[in-house]
């Protein structure tokens, strides 16, 4: 990985006044750049292709001030990202293409890049969580199932290829080959996603040992074809269920649950301290509240979660805490100005 | 009960030009503050443990001015309450944890303090529905159980300890010891929550014979485990379903069913002003909507419900009948508002 | 059907100064007077009995400015909304009753009514799918069912009669005397409806070969009973699916898969330039993805869709390419004031 000292001096040369956004055009983009132009910072998009250019035709208000083109993720140019003193947001679209090339990328990434190397690997973020003090599914040797399971391929993919498995010969069975899984315990109850924002120069929100912390927005995932199998079961339609995320719904939650969800984040940012030099921006825990109310973890995203594109104006969580619609791109932005303004770039990139 | 002379001899000495909304920390608190605070209105919190402050520090736009510590909700001092000259907000924890508590509180609760003891018993808001001319499930003894039936607790604790049984042995054998349960037919369809809000004072609205009725938006009710328990039949985990009510997500409904959604929120108004006096101010329908598109109600809130919590900036329905952000909670304090300056605070009080 | 020659003849003869919005008061209309309002437009509302007036007590900025009785939507008095310069707003309501009415009404109707009666023909529309390049169901003949398939009846209801059937013999069985009905193989993944707005004046957008292409919002359906046919499956309570449309939930799509609802809208429109000479206005694409991400479409509506009305104020699409709350309805208007200064409203209209 590159060294932060080197993202540090790259910073030390940025012209604070001309800061631009940068992402792939994918995933959370058009929040990202919608949200930065109204914080009025140049913003540039990473295309990989002409099919994506489309979205800006449909949507002006959210298009990137200019357009670097890429044959591959991997093909980004950094120096030409660096002249143009960019600051990367990094999203699910780049954890996945770009994967471990973001490790040495030379350009200065929103965020700790440590912790999209703690995301990748399932084994390192379950160590984080339950560093962190939450409840999580209990983890299966694939010759030891025994319940049902839910079997997670590497990376970042929206849910491809999750499958669910009994028992250890249905294991082997369907998947003789395979490597870098991990076997987690199906838990029972049902999902939400909180969409935090943790910021190590704010004076407001939550208090944590090292800065504060809010809550932008939350929704359900909505997973083809899973969540809408009940459909095909009452029609008599026998299917496979699978967990494609396709979509988002917004869901607002019980209020007496809130402070839990504040301590849950309280704990992962202030492991994340420890563990790797800490979570500046935003993240999402994945969460399964069971009939008790009792919340377990079954992932961490370190990084804007798609969910958020629900709220491009503000949610009803975030207008609690900022005037106007603030969504997490648009905190990011924010954060950009403030760090810029104080100096303090290297306390929220690398 | 307290008698409502004397909660009207108490409004008569509050100084109408300094007074406070007060509620207990939880259920739709922030949306009551921030709804209260736009319109100027002095908030104060009952908190009963440190753990609900921390909302604030992370949503200081919702947070009250001012907050009182009690050790429990029993506690809350009445003479300090109206010292302050505050008006108390009833909701779903109140009504929870104070339960026959409410009754003799001597301070002024907004809406029908009557309205919360036929919420609280079954029975009578049973005979409140079908008074009002609504459908509602059939109700069994027992020992007479042919079909799929609700056992349902008395009180509003969020759906918890709910329970489906399909037989008189399957009863007895889940519940030996069980009092003060109601038994309902299960009803098949879907279920939409609309939110009401009633007045005696305002000239605009759907009339009714007494005031008018608005409707400020709607929501679905989201409960664990039921409310994902598809994920969970078609991964093969065998669960038994419990709904404890953890969230609300917004949906609107087909328009050419509001005109019946008014007419019972009417007939439910009209009911209350002959059973127990009235029902100023916030109140819901638990309702299903069957194939062939005919409402059932299977429950009456009459108070502010946690699915309001969705459109603390108002929602697509509010926004046809008032300006800017009206949500259930600011309703509220613009009708202490209005209450305040034409003397008739006594009109939505008790 | 009346020639377009005639409706332009009445266009011409139109003060485009004094336009009216009429549509009939049911499915969108609250929406529809909402937006034209905004738009400084007159409005008129088409009642064909009281109950509907009582949504306008309720919903006061969403009423008419004019109401019109009629003892149905046959009833229409066409000299009397011509007197008006009333165009008339086509919505799911006015397709199911009006049905072929529509074809002869001599007044002009926003949008294309050649388009209607592709939406009424369901083999025509699919004709339109095909042709459009759009992956579809495949069609079954009665004699010939291998699999679980969707028998739909003629024309927009709402959902409602829709049912499920595996074989020919359960097919004959259940509708032995079914006419102009269309059996679909019942596709597997999730729904999602993306409403689009095709302009032939605007100069942003997504490009087509004759105008410009919006996404303006995006819904599911919600369906009685099955979309809550998993607490009844879960409470062991047997129902027979039904398929009655009475709400609608908001969802945001992947955004990697805008690209494609942005080619199929495309392909829509100029399929209808080459089918039935355009289609102005707003549109949907009832959709299923897949969990390989790939999309197939089962119907199109040639007209605003109810799941518009969760967005009288804009969406977490339209603020991408417009200013203030942009509906669909409000866009409408924006249209016709735009094509009436452009002296286009034939462009528009039939």
């Amino acid at each position: 990985m590159i060294d932060k000292k080197k993202i540090d001096s790259i910073l030390s040369e940025y012209d604070s006044k001309k800061l631009s956004i940068a992402t792939l055009c994918s995933h959370t983009s058009l929040q990202i750049f919608y949200g930065a132009k109204k914080e009025k910072l140049h913003t540039i998009g990473i295309c990989t292709n002409e099919q994506q250019k489309k979205l800006y035709d449909a949507f002006p208000k959210a298009a990137p001030d200019e357009i670097i083109m890429a044959d591959s993720p991997a093909d980004i140019d950094a120096n030409e990202l660096v002249s143009k003193n960019a600051l990367i947001v990094p999203h699910g679209s780049i954890v996945e293409y770009l994967g471990k090339g973001l490790d040495d990328l030379a350009v200065p990434v929103l965020g700790n890049r440590k912790s999209l190397m703690f995301e990748r690997d399932r084994r390192k973020m379950y160590d984080w969580m339950k560093k962190a003090g939450l409840r999580v599914p209990a983890i299966f040797n694939p010759d030891k199932i025994d319940r049902a399971c839910v079997v997670k391929h590497a990376g970042a993919k929206g849910g491809r290829g999750y499958a669910i498995v009994h028992s250890s010969e249905e294991y082997h069975d369907k998947f003789p080959d395979a490597k870098d899984v991990m076997i987690q315990e199906y838990l029972t109850g049902v999902r939400v996603y909180p969409h935090y924002f943790y910021s190590p120069l704010s004076t407001k929100g939550f208090k944590t040992s090292s800065g504060h912390l809010e809550i932008m927005s939350m929704d359900r995932r909505f997973e083809s074809n899973v969540d809408e199998s009940y459909r095909t079961s009452i029609a008599g339609v026998p299917i496979k269920p699978s967990f494609t995320v396709v979509g988002n719904e917004p869901i607002v939650l019980r209020e007496s649950l809130l402070p839990d969800v504040l301590d849950m984040g309280k704990n992962v940012v202030e492991t994340a301290d420890k563990l790797f030099g800490g979570l500046p921006g935003p993240f999402c825990l994945e969460l399964i509240v069971d009939e008790d109310l009792q919340f377990s973890a079954f992932e961490i995203s370190a990084r804007i979660v798609a969910g958020t594109n629900l709220f491009p104006d503000g949610s009803f969580y975030s207008l609690y805490s900022h005037d106007g619609g603030m969504s997490t791109a648009r905190r990011i932005a924010v954060e950009v100005k403030d760090a810029a303004k104080k100096k303090k770039l290297d306390l929220i990139c690398y």
